[in-house]
């Protein structure tokens, strides 16, 4: 074990300048950019570390770039690390302090759309491979690698892929694509993720944006668009689409003693964020509450007529809104999509095009699990201070294809940390990091293989 | 005058001609896009035709094209043109079936941006001038040319220009940039205009566009946004911001006369706009009161967060709309841009950011004054249908400036007609139009010079 730990320490400016690469390919699924050149670059680094690699295919799918290598020693063990080649959108590109695909190191923190989510992760996954196979000649456990290209986009097509090539999916533990240390270096592990409903909502008027004189007379589907997103929500963020809330369950005992101890760093994030307060002026137990177990509907974008400067006098032909609905635990997207619909119907906005853009259930692991306690000591053995463990992150992935479907276990281990700004300009992870949670993964992976 | 009328028909080719030269120049001034090269030109076509011309400049604006020319032996009486050089954003390009700058002449009619608002009415103004002095070395009143370069986005700096160069725009009538005949080719004279309130409106949240999974306990500026607007009108269209209507009158008798006598062409409008009925299923005399006399509140553009393809799972860091309010008669812009802050501040929005972007009253001029008398009696003259008199344009322009202030009468005439598509891909004028509304202006000015 040692052995690998030092070939980490040793090899780590190598690893990054490998995570460099994979940056600059740009793969914004979103915008179909980049895409398959970034699923071979990926396959090509498998292939060199030692990882089989192909690239796996369903119809009008992004492709998923799959890999295996086999332990010689311990045949009948299998760790799959989930993790996902694509990217977010890196729009505003103005609020970059270097160019999103030219990753830049500064003040120990490497910038660059997606080092954080997910390339840093997915290189530092593969590079345990090649530490292992470098010093050892073999791995402590078979590995599989699912790396998908659709994750930023509802995993669109994951679902389809499970049905094709579950037999290749099996395995006893799944390494998620997220996780890192916390506003005071601790290590967390998270043990589940939020569902997702995510639907583009389209008012529509006019064949073509008409003069706004034309307003005395006649309807505006921004106005409707506006009435009918005003309809989804109450003042106190209180989701008024009947029978919502109907499958939603309270925390048992367990999961409120965890949230109890995790810690909030209230003041740092509303900080990074430029806020003064969250929601209603929620505080402490009840803001974590409602990061791990509140479902949410958020109006992602809107865009309606003129958004350009000063002064355009229309009366738009449509509006648009892309609205997110996160879910908890036994929430089912597809039932709340029909609610939705209904619910517009019933208040008069059955004219409103609902189009459905990504489904996902909320997942859970139990904290019991074995897979669970191999992190949680890897983590000690690893870190000075103890690790924190996390019931289910605010995020969504589609994470309940592996514990729901494959019945495997699943934790979140990674090389983030809070202020990695996923999802926004100037992406970035902490150097050191990386080099820890490299190694925090080696010694999860040792202890879980050699456990019964 | 025979001589006059014969020039223009002998000729509209060559005027045409120019006017696509004039098309061909951009001039956006929401996006400052050509302004500087199109007022140059608009005053070397001046000069060409025998107008002396100069530009007018105040501090941050786009200069006024100002052309002068005496007559020699009717010097005493003098007709201003409001023209303006300036026209609308081409967007959404896609929808224009040829280019938007290169004029295209199809089936009797010229398409291109502006040629219809408001290059057209200029070119044919400006040749109406020449008309004169080739076939009788003279004109029949002095003209003054006042082309501004904001009116499409709201006059901005008009009445600065205003209070430095009033003296120069003094004169006896005003005839107003737009006008043309109707769906059944009468030709129409419009003696108002309503006034208008354009803001935008922002709210904000975190400093940046954020991961949506925050949404549990970060306040949303796209929900503030849509609850705000949510509270300036009701469900029927009546605008709920106190004192609004205050200052409102009822139509007087004569104004409801020529109300009822103006034709409405509903079904041709609906099949234009591509809509099934006008708001609230209104009908004839309310529709034709709507237009003419109703306060408006138009969301002309939304914009928040992500508004590409497919998905992206931020939560906004702000949202922004424009809202254009169009004025009667009586309604002050400032005073109720007023009344708008202090209730959206009374709905607890105080923090949402209000801009005002442009203001203008509304102005009518009397159907009995003789400048509105003369251009009846050309309409006579020219056309085979009788004219039509509409109180009010639903649109807005800052007559209010010549009306109010300088206390001279306006008519609107010009070469337009029902479907030239405004603001609207594929704008577009018919030829016959062009000649026939060319040779009415010079009916128009000849039967008002020789007026007492």
């Amino acid at each position: 074990m040692k052995k690998v730990l030092n070939y980490v320490d040793q090899n780590y400016q190598r690893f990054l300048t490998d995570l460099e690469t994979l940056i600059r390919q740009p793969s914004v699924a979103a915008k179909n950019e980049g895409m398959r050149e970034c699923a071979q670059l990926v396959a090509k680094m498998m292939e060199e570390t030692g990882v089989k690699a192909e690239l796996l295919e369903v119809a009008d799918a992004f492709p998923i770039v799959y890999g295996e290598i086999q332990s010689k020693k311990n045949p009948d063990r299998t760790v799959l690390f989930y993790d996902h080649y694509d990217v977010q959108p890196a729009e505003p590109l103005e609020l970059w302090e270097t160019p999103p695909f030219e990753p830049s190191v500064r003040e120990g923190k490497m910038f660059g759309r997606g080092v954080a989510d997910n390339k840093g992760n997915l290189v530092s996954r593969l590079k345990l491979v090649e530490s292992w196979l470098k010093t050892k000649g073999d791995v402590p456990c078979n590995f599989k690698f699912l790396v998908e290209g659709e994750e930023e986009i509802s995993s669109l097509h994951l679902e389809q892929y499970f049905e094709q090539y579950s037999d290749k999916f099996r395995c006893d533990g799944v390494v998620w694509e997220f996780g890192g240390v916390d506003e005071e270096d601790r290590p967390t592990i998270t043990l589940g993720v939020k569902g997702i409903l995510y639907v583009e909502l389209e008012a529509r008027g006019p064949v073509r944006d008409v003069h706004s004189a034309n307003a005395a007379i006649v309807d505006n589907p921004a106005w409707r668009l506006v009435r009918a997103l005003d309809t989804l929500k109450d003042q106190k963020d209180h989701i008024l689409i009947p029978g919502w809330y109907k499958d939603v369950k309270p925390f048992t005992k367990e999961e409120l003693k965890y949230l109890r101890a995790e810690p909030l760093h209230e003041k740092a994030i509303k900080e990074e964020l430029g806020i003064k307060s969250f929601i209603g002026g929620m505080k402490g137990l009840e803001a974590k509450k409602a990061l791990a177990g509140k479902p949410t509907c958020t109006i992602c974008g809107l865009v309606s007529g003129w958004t350009g400067p000063r002064i355009k006098t229309v009366l738009p032909s449509k509006a648009l809104a892309k609205v997110d609905f996160r879910l908890v635990l036994a929430q089912k997207p597809k039932a709340l999509l029909g609610r939705l619909k209904k619910h517009l119907r019933a208040k008069g906005y059955g004219d409103i095009i609902v189009r459905e853009l990504g489904m996902e259930e909320a997942a859970r692991t139990s904290p019991s699990d074995p897979f669970v306690k191999a992190a949680l000591e890897g983590a000690k053995q690893e870190y000075a201070k103890p690790p924190v463990v996390s019931i289910s992150s605010a995020g969504t992935g589609p994470m309940y294809l592996f514990t729901n479907i494959l019945r495997a276990p699943c934790v979140c281990i990674g090389v983030g940390y809070p202020y990695t700004r996923g999802h926004s300009p100037n992406e970035n992870i902490r150097i050191q990091d990386f080099v820890k949670a490299t190694k925090w993964m080696a010694r999860t992976i040792h202890n879980f293989a050699k456990m019964k």
